[in-house]
């Protein structure tokens, strides 16, 4: 827990940038909630399963049960603040816009990169692992919208999902050619954002079927 | 398992109850299927998933696998039994409208309390644990509302997920003071009835967000 | 892991079958997907989901974690596989109508088999077995309908999760006489397919509620 073990190792880094990540997920479904006009309970219920539940999931899978948003209570509280913040702040929130879309955009780098990366630890497959970093990524936002009932955005928006993906795979790559880990997850997480940003305002999407 | 300890810890008296609340949950999913005109399967298999997968959801995320609805079959009994029921007297049920609501309200605050209890008996955070009651109460009904395509009444309806989380926070808070377990949970479940049955009387509902 | 092993132990063939399942499944979904118009990466992820998520639920409940999908990498391939197919092969596949509905309910059969024969291997109870293999079978499908945001198929079909559930119960029942294991896990796959072949050529459904 010295200062050189903090400098060179990332997972004594994240924990704070995680629970910014959270707060930020979780103020998008609190938001969302709110659009819905659900009340007070309902923002709150929310927002903290679509701030948890990417990570949860992934904990789950892993079977590092009790998962981490259980055991580690500045998560909960995290998330149960970015309700509130959703449910008093929402007309300021919206006002933002494209701040809340660079954040979330940072977050979803982020927990990719914190999934991937725990699973590597629990030593599952290199496939598995970037599939995994993906989901707690993604995971989260598709649980808010399976319980707001719509299709789940990551199915027809930019490239969402994909740039999950793409930081779980330069992990994954940096960890089976040993590459040092905080650069790699420095990189993973600015070429996740950057994608994300840059396919939001050019539009690009992914290409549909041939003849769909 | 003395008449002394069964008196004692409500962890022994817990399950004759809690098998009644699975029943009572099978049966608020089961007539909803009816209702939506599904077959004589789709009515069981959603008493099922409405009456389980709040405690389900509960042992899955503390660890406690295989969860209790697999390994003491009387849970599942009383769940099937209770999709049967739906099936074939849910002309009497819907009749009786509010001794079913009656019903559900105690085994809210039933599956609270025992989901509460189980998460401390697992050392997990006083915050996590109240959540985690909360969860195994309005679980079955998350479910069974995501699995029939409608948004999930807790988000709209009257205090219900509240009168869940008001049964975890008396546990918890007894829990945190070293209070004798029987009467705590005996008050928590009282409140949480009151709290579900007075809200849906006089129609009190959350607020809703400023503006929104 | 001689030869004779292979012949007598369902368990060493299972793998093999159990991918071609996986692959079919995942099928499914992705035509759904495309059908939806997703993105290629929304009918690739659909796909995994719907080939992964049923056998994922059963090593969650069972408490087997990491789940196989994650730990057997030839699984994820077969679901990853089944996705760019749909994705490029999709009015082939829709023109094949029958074949794909032969294969699917091959694999339901398969993979209630497996489900329940590794319920009951992790020493559940015989009812709690049948049912986890029933969730093998059908999880799937029902996790792709939710997140397409469908009711589930499985709730308005003809005998889809009854021939699931006929799968596992055979087994279960073999089980019970202690009857050899091959011979019982073919005859529930058959007695499956038959059961929903047959159903679906006439159409038959399980009946409604009375009165409903």
């Amino acid at each position: 827990m010295t200062a050189a073990i903090a400098i060179t190792d990332p997972s004594l880094i994240l924990p704070v940038v995680d629970t910014l990540g959270i707060f930020v997920f979780g103020v998008t479904g609190g938001t969302v909630a709110v659009r819905h006009r659900l009340d007070m309970f309902g923002v709150v219920v929310l927002a903290m399963a679509t701030a948890l539940s990417g990570g949860v999931a992934r904990d789950v899978l892993l079977g590092a049960l009790p998962p981490a948003a259980l055991t580690q209570p500045h998560y909960l509280w995290a998330a149960l603040a970015s309700g509130f913040a959703a449910f008093f702040f929402h007309k300021q929130i919206e006002r933002l816009g494209k701040p809340v879309l660079v954040l979330d955009a940072m977050g979803l780098g982020l927990f990719a990169v914190a999934g991937c990366r725990k699973a590597l630890d629990f030593g599952v497959d290199p496939l598995a692992a970037a599939l995994l970093g993906m989901l707690t990524g993604v995971g989260g936002g598709i649980l808010r919208d399976v319980l707001i009932n719509e299709t789940p955005r990551i199915f027809s928006e930019e490239l969402y999902a994909s740039a999950a993906l793409l930081a779980s795979v330069i992990v994954v790559v940096g960890h089976l050619y040993g590459a040092p880990g905080a650069p790699v997850s420095a990189l993973a997480i600015i070429a996740a954002f950057l994608l994300r940003i840059v396919s939001w305002r050019r539009g690009w999407r992914a290409p549909r079927a041939p003849g769909s």
